[in-house]
């Protein structure tokens, strides 16, 4: 449990505080790991369709292994899940297995299945344990830390939620090794992101090492995605409800939410994906308010063309579709509008973004 | 606002405090104190069909003297209105109205309707503010007060739910007096819970004066829900989030869910009702087990019976159709079962109950 390519990252945050591990190949110790947080050698696994049938066995396994037992609840793949029916569903069932306060439930997925679970383990018996084992890039260094879960509404994605510290988050980086490029490449741009808002030196080594990262380079993946869990989680301990400096997670996000609901959260625009081009156009707009020049956003630009992740709307499917108007009122339906006005998150240069109350 | 007649109490909660404004005509005003938590002035009520139609106007011409502009979501009476369907309905109408993170709801009504509308702040944007005008008594002192908030799920009564503190609750007492005396007994029993789990001093006061309260004594009113307001808020900033001390408060409420899960939470048997049995049980079973004499037991009986609440299941309609093993099983799935194990709370005299792990 010690393996030198194991990461440990401890968040703190009082009597929520929790730790995160990342390293290739823990998923076959899961259950090891999963059996210190369990108050009883039982849990439920809610996981989707397609993880599970990839890498259900092995964490089966390994919970087996373990003295574990255990029941699941499989939901269908795609952003549909986050649903209120899904939540009534979930809840109902953990309530079947008899699951109580103290007991840990395991989201074993990605950012959809973790969101819906954190969300139903927040609402169980008005909060129980769940542990966040995280199959997706996107999920590693950015959904399943931190706390944020959700379903969506019809007014918008994200609108209904909690927050809901995880007891453990468990990060194989060989999970990543079943998902498509697209995918892979929609997670990278919440790695970027984290360069972008606040370090420069990470924006350096990224130039580097995003491409061999992106190929599958387990070691780089483990630096990466520590590195990304650790700038969450500082900010994170700073501020756990979003009430001042964690609003710069967002850099990107109100534009690219805008641009995910005007693609109706459809596989025509990956969260990642619209997080890469809301990323772009906060540099552009940055530059158009002259707060931050003209070179900065071209080599965030060059960033995002040269891993093949979309740099601008007009670098998406049927963009001739998009208005401006329509993805104003989208943006206006964010949470963070206090007042009727927007918050955004601009950066003035690569590594340093700052929050603007429009 | 610093009537005599009205009393505040301050919840020490940390950055969660509230203050607790208790008084006669306090609904008159209630714009004016509302104005204060409001970031504009605007705001949603949320009420049930009885309540609006009795105390609406009231509510309404106090909201506009004060400048407040306001929709209403109104529900039909009844614990049935503590639905998935009903959560879901009423979170979708506050995004439809513009609620906003710093927004704060209005709950105008008894314990359903708090319960539902702090659970529907505590998840809409992932927690907005709400305020609390109780107009039922069990309201009055106990559901508006320690931020549990909840709807019940087909395996039981309060099931799902988060614990959301409200920004302020607003306890006018004449608005007890559109309120049939089944219901002023049934709320009288959370006030006559305070006394016998903690304040032996308070059961003698409620001997001399539980009948004129119950009748409609306005001083007495004011006297009893402040009592038991700060009875309860002093045990909340301890254990807000029930880890110990504050299962103190389930007193009567173990056995009394599992009635009112036999009577299918129906009109058979209210709330109130269930915890005035189930006191008078963890009476006969702390005697039964040695923990308390016989007298304190009949003493609480008595009491009981003098202001014609029910003091023993056999007191409750159709109570030959109710079986030990079903109340059993019921109590079984208590929010408060750990590993299997039932948490009793149960008493060694009047004004000294104990938490007992089964």
């Amino acid at each position: 449990m010690t393996d030198p390519s194991t990461e440990s990252i401890h968040v703190s945050l009082g009597a929520d505080s929790y730790d995160i591990f990342i390293g290739p190949g823990l998923l076959d110790n899961a259950g090891d790991r999963i059996k210190a947080y369990l108050q009883r050698p039982f849990t439920v696994v809610v996981s989707d369709e397609s993880v599970w049938a990839a890498q259900g066995a092995k964490l089966s396994k390994s919970l087996t292994a373990a003295g574990i037992k255990f029941e699941t609840v499989i939901f269908p793949s795609g952003e549909e899940t986050k649903s209120f029916a899904n939540l009534q569903y979930l809840t109902e069932a953990l309530l079947g297995h008899g699951i109580e306060r103290q007991d840990a439930i395991i989201a074993f997925g990605g950012g959809v299945i973790g969101d819906l679970t954190g969300f139903a383990a927040s609402i169980l018996r008005r909060g129980c344990q769940f542990i966040q084992i995280p199959t997706t890039l996107l999920a590693q260094v950015d959904s399943a830390v931190g706390g944020k879960t959700a379903i969506n509404a019809s007014h918008g994605k994200n609108l209904i939620g909690s927050f809901h510290q995880p007891a453990m988050v468990l990060t194989d980086t060989t999970s990543l090794d079943t998902l498509d490029l697209r995918h892979i490449r929609a997670g990278y741009a919440e790695i970027l992101k984290y360069a972008l808002l606040g370090d420069a030196q990470f924006f350096d080594w990224l130039e580097e090492n995003a491409e061999t990262l992106i190929k599958g380079d387990q070691t780089k993946r483990v630096y990466a995605v520590a590195h990304s869990c650790r700038a969450k989680a500082a900010i994170v301990a700073d501020d756990e409800k979003e009430r001042g400096r964690r609003a710069l997670l967002n850099l990107g996000h109100t534009f690219g939410h805008a641009l995910e609901a005007a693609y109706g959260f459809s596989d025509q625009l990956l969260h990642g994906e619209g997080v890469a081009v809301g990323m772009a156009l906060a540099f552009d707009y940055a530059v158009q308010i002259n707060l931050c020049t003209e070179n900065e956003s071209q080599s965030v630009k060059r960033h995002l063309r040269r891993i093949g992740a979309p740099d601008a709307a007009l670098a998406l499917p049927n963009s001739n579709s998009l208005s401006a108007t329509q993805l104003t009122e989208l943006m206006m339906q964010d949470k963070k509008v206090e007042q009727g006005r927007l918050t955004l998150i601009l950066p003035h240069r690569i590594g340093d973004a700052h929050i603007v109350k429009d």
